[in-house]
This record gives structure tokens, C-alpha cells and sequence, in this order.
């Protein structure tokens, strides 16, 4: 490790400041090695995160892939320091089995420079499974918490609408879309200053009597919990901003995201055809169906803020990342969920 | 009734003539009182379709709105007739009461046409919980089925996809889901003469150890059984058309096109502010995004040809609609599923 962690835990300096009125540093660790476009894209997108003020980058990877990189770069003003990790976790590997195994993996490293407080934030474009199994194994839930889960915020004409679960958990019981929607309210009231989070469930019909098994349970829990519950939206309410938040299984809330982006991506070569280029399209592209395009999902309910990137993401949508990053450790949102 | 059957059964009739090599007159019942629209989009729509070669139409509903709309028509060369049916139910019935309370409801006269033989199908903008419920209490399940399933036909560059369940069963079970696929593959077959429909599986990951226990479940039932299976279809698979037929629950599939049409709307409206009425979007919007442009979903696994279309058909989607009964019934769909 090129940078070593002084006496103090930045988080807790971190928190300390923020209580004070002041701007804090923020230290986030970026995973070089994850995503399509790594180390190329995620170093560059990086290094100019770096730059930003009061953010502090941790690169975690292969020394030479990154240092290569890194050299290609105009490192000036950039806040910017390196850790190795030689191990990568490759997208098919089992999860769990792969994080076990491969402690020198960039995950595995840059999880657990947010275990030892010496980061506040992990950023990976790396295997989302994979990620979400070593902030299991090695940050842990939040008390209170049964099932951290995976969430996204999109983009609505009524404003952002955070999405979640989104794959983290195919299988799901009354009670964890509840947990969902607790800790989707604490997100949106910290990140986006919204009051009273109007909470949706997603399901097959407006009425309380519509729904499989798991959305009528849910249903009833949240009717007679304390949040701001608006019922059930549909799936067309979803881009229409119905709801600040919006709670789904994690199999169902995979196949949305999976299924706008590939509508997106449809949407996008149409408009090619017609207007090649069109600035709106671009921008309606980013804005409403490309989800992803957004900087990325985060994982609520672990000790700890872990952002996972898309794939795809280039370095424009890791400096987005690493801002998403930033937002939740300055808004304490991981603090704020669960106990 | 304005028109009376005669004394062979059309539908033996129609299956006769077809093994005749002759084209065979298809009798259609076309519920006037169904849809946003109705009964003035219905019954152009129905009038414009008895105009086709060898379809005739059989209109249902309250005897003075169907009367008033249809002087309003050019009934010149169109084989229409019509039903009375003074009773209506409405979008927020509940379905079953619905039709054992309203025996003369536009949709139980309408479903009992088909049961007598009287017509071959049924085509309807009315409540689809009722639609159904009707199919399931008048005409019954094919032997072999347990639950029928609605389904879908889009688009895609491949060509076209049969998409189901999109709202019929909320709650399945792995069995269910594999007679979907065997009604999908025979509704691929007979009417885009598919020989091998290749049978998807919509999952959260491509994997077979992806999937929430149901998806896992079935994939396992699925692979060991005769069809054509491809394995798991992921969300952004669904628009690219990489399977012929793709099944889910019920609960899943309605959010896959409810949400399917709101980004298509939002891409619509985004479209017009960029370049206005551009036919390229319009086509795009109702080839990929919007699949109820296509002429309505259909009832697979009961005893008849039934045809739910979308509540907000005009005209020409009714016409539509009607097009694909007359396939339904020609193609003997209903027949070749179970037994």
C-alpha cells in the first residue's frame, strides 16, 4: 500500500467536521481493475474525480496495469494515491467463493479499506455479486438491517426516484421490501432534502388488492407503517415520477433496469436513423431510460458506502460514481439506516 | 339477438372447410362496450374489419349506443350483425361477482357466443380481470392446463416475440410456467409457422443458478422437457428478440409492459419536442415500444378464442384485434393447445 492511514479514522474526522460547519475531506477508493473499459476508463474518470476539491481518490489494483495508466495521465491537482491488489475477481466466478479466496483481490482490498475507516467510500465497476459479497463478508449489515439491498436513482419529470432492490436479493419476504422502503426514505430525505419521501410499491394494479403474495403482504406493512406510503404503482408510473421511492423484489426490480436499458438502447440506434446525433436524444437517453448511466447502484443496509458501477461505465460515469460516493458519506446516509 | 345461428356449428363448419383447402368464413363477436374508446372506436373498428375477405363481425352491446354508432357508419360491404347486451361492467368490479351478477353483460353474452359455437371469438377492451373470469366460468380451461395465461405479440429485430404471462396468474408455480411455454410454442408455430420456437426463460442473469426460486425451478423443468429451451432471457434481451416465446409470472410480466409503454410514451413525448410527428418515431413507438399497438393481448389455455385489447384501442387497433382472432381460429390455436 503506497498511502497509510494516519492516526484518526477519516470517517470519524469526517463526521466531526461535517458537524462543525466545515467541508471535509472525503476519501474514496476506486476499483481499477472492474468494468468493460478497466483500467483505462476507471483510472482517467479517477483521476479527474481527484481534482475535484475536497475528494481524495484511493486507486486499488495491479501495479503495472495501473501504474501504465496512471503515467498517461495529467496527474496536476488531482488528489490521487494508489494500493495494490493483485487478484481480480472475474464476472462468472462464484461470489462468495471468489472473495473468500482471493483476499488480494481489488474488492476484497478496497472493501476493507473502508472496514479499517481508512476510506469512507468503495467504488467498483467490478462483479456486482462479488461486490455485495464482500461488503457482506467483510463490512456486515447494519443492525436492524436483514437484507442490504441494491439500489439505483433515476431520473423522472417529477424529480430523482430511487429504485431498489435491483438484484441483490431475487427472493424476498414482506418484511424486507419494508426494510427497503426504510432505508430508500433515509436516502432520499439525506441525499435530496426530500421531507416525506412518498413510498411506492411496485406491483400489477393500483389496488391494495392487486399484487402477488409478496407485494399484498407488503402492502399491508407499509399501510400500517409510519412512512409517507402511497399504495401501489404501476409500471408505467415508474419513469413518471409517481413515487420518491420504489420497492420491488430484486428479481422483478433486475428485470426493469435490464429491460429499460435495453429499450434504451433500441430507442437510441432509432433515433440514429433519424437524427443522427440529436442532442434531445442523447439527453433523453442518459436522463430517462439509461439508469445506469447515472453513476451507478448502491448497496443500502451494509456498514459501510458501496457503490457499484455499471460495466459499461467510462470515465465520465466513475467521476459521477465517486461523486455519488461523496453525496452519502457527506449526508450520512449509511449512518442512518438501521443502527 | 338481431341474428340467429344456424344449424351446424360455424366452428365445425369453419375447421371443416379449412380441411377442405377452402377459406373458411370466421365469426367474430366484438364486445361494443369495452375500452376508453367505446363504443364509437369499437364499432368503427369492428365495421371496418367486417369489410375483410371471409370475416364476419357480430357487435355486442347496449342496443341504443351501438345503434346510434353504427348509423354513423358506412355499412356498405361489411358483414356485421348485431347482439344485444344491456348490461356493462365496469374497469373497477370485482371480475367474478362481475360476470355471475351481470349474465347480461357485453362480455358474458359476448364469451357465451363463442361457447355455443355460435362465433369462433371473442374480442374485448373490457376489464380484463372480467374477460377472463368469463373465459374461465363460461367457455373453461383446455384439459391439461391449469391456468391459462394472457399473452402478447411484439416485435423485435429477429421478429416477433410471444411474451406471457402479462397479467393472467400473479402467483405461480415452476409447472405453470412450463405449460405457458408449451402454449407459447404451440401459438409460434401455428401462426408465424415457427417449427422449433426457441423458448426463453426471463431471469435476473443469464446463468441457471440466476433467478428467484420459482425462475430456478422452472428453468430445471424446462431443460429437461422437449421444447427448444434457450435458457434464461435477461430484461434487455426481451426487445432484442432473442428468444420466439419468453414466459414469467404473471406479476412480472404486467410490470414488463406497463413499464414497456410508459418509456415508450416518455420517448414519444421527448420525440415531438425534437422533431415533430417524425414517422420514424411513431413507427418505433408502436413496433417496439408500445405492445398493445399490436391488436391486444390473448387468453391462452380456455375452450375458445378470446382476445383482450388494450382499453385505449381505437379503430384501427380493433380492427386488429379482430385480424388476429381470425388467425387464432384459422390456425387452430385453441385446438392444438392441451387437450
Amino acid at each position: 500500500m503506497s498511502r497509510h492511514p494516519g492516526q484518526g479514522s477519516p470517517a470519524l474526522i469526517a463526521a466531526n467536521n461535517h458537524e462543525n460547519g466545515q467541508t471535509e475531506m472525503i476519501r474514496v477508493v476506486v476499483d481499477a481493475m472492474g468494468g468493460d473499459y478497466a483500467p483505462r476508463e476507471i483510472v482517467r474518470g479517477a483521476v479527474e474525480a481527484a481534482r475535484q476539491p475536497n475528494i481524495e481518490v484511493i486507486l486499488v489494483g495491479q501495479r503495472e496495469a495501473v501504474e501504465k495508466e496512471l503515467s498517461g495521465c495529467d496527474l496536476d491537482g488531482a488528489r490521487i494515491s494508489t494500493c495494490w491488489a493483485e487478484e481480480t475477481v472475474s464476472m462468472d466466478e462464484d461470489p462468495v467463493r471468489a472473495i473468500r479466496r482471493k483476499p488480494n483481490s481489488s474488492i476484497a482490498v478496497g472493501i476493507k479499506l473502508v472496514k479499517s475507516s481508512h476510506s469512507s467510500a468503495f467504488v467498483s465497476g467490478g462483479s456486482t455479486g462479488a461486490v455485495a459479497a464482500a461488503a457482506l463478508l467483510i463490512l456486515g449489515k447494519k443492525k436492524g438491517i436483514s437484507r442490504p439491498a441494491l439500489g439505483i436513482v433515476f431520473t423522472s419529470p417529477s424529480g430523482p426516484v430511487l429504485f431498489l432492490d435491483v438484484g441483490a436479493n431475487p427472493d424476498c419476504r414482506p418484511q424486507h421490501l419494508v426494510q427497503f422502503a426504510e432505508m430508500g426514505n433515509v436516502y432520499m430525505k439525506r441525499i435530496f432534502s426530500i421531507s416525506e419521501p412518498r413510498i411506492g410499491l411496485l406491483s400489477n394494479g393500483e389496488e391494495e388488492t392487486k399484487g402477488d403474495k409478496l407485494t399484498r403482504a407488503t402492502y399491508q406493512l407499509l399501510a400500517k407503517g409510519g412512512l409517507n406510503f402511497l399504495g401501489n404503482v404501476e409500471g408505467h408510473d415508474l419513469p413518471r415520477g409517481k413515487a420518491d421511492v420504489v420497492v420491488t423484489d430484486g428479481f422483478t426490480g433486475n428485470v426493469v433496469i435490464k429491460l429499460s436499458e435495453g429499450l434504451g438502447e433500441v430507442f437510441a440506434e432509432l433515433s440514429k436513423q433519424a437524427v443522427d446525433n440529436n442532442p434531445i436524444f442523447r439527453e433523453a437517453e442518459k436522463r430517462i431510460l439509461n439508469y445506469t448511466a447515472l453513476g451507478g447502484a448502491f448497496l443500502l443496509g451494509v456498514k459501510g458506502n458501496v457503490i457499484i458501477t455499471h460495466g459499461r461505465s467510462d470515465a465520465a460515469a466513475i467521476k459521477q460514481a465517486v461523486r455519488i460516493a461523496e453525496q452519502m458519506v457527506r449526508q450520512r446516509v449509511t449512518e442512518a439506516i438501521g443502527h
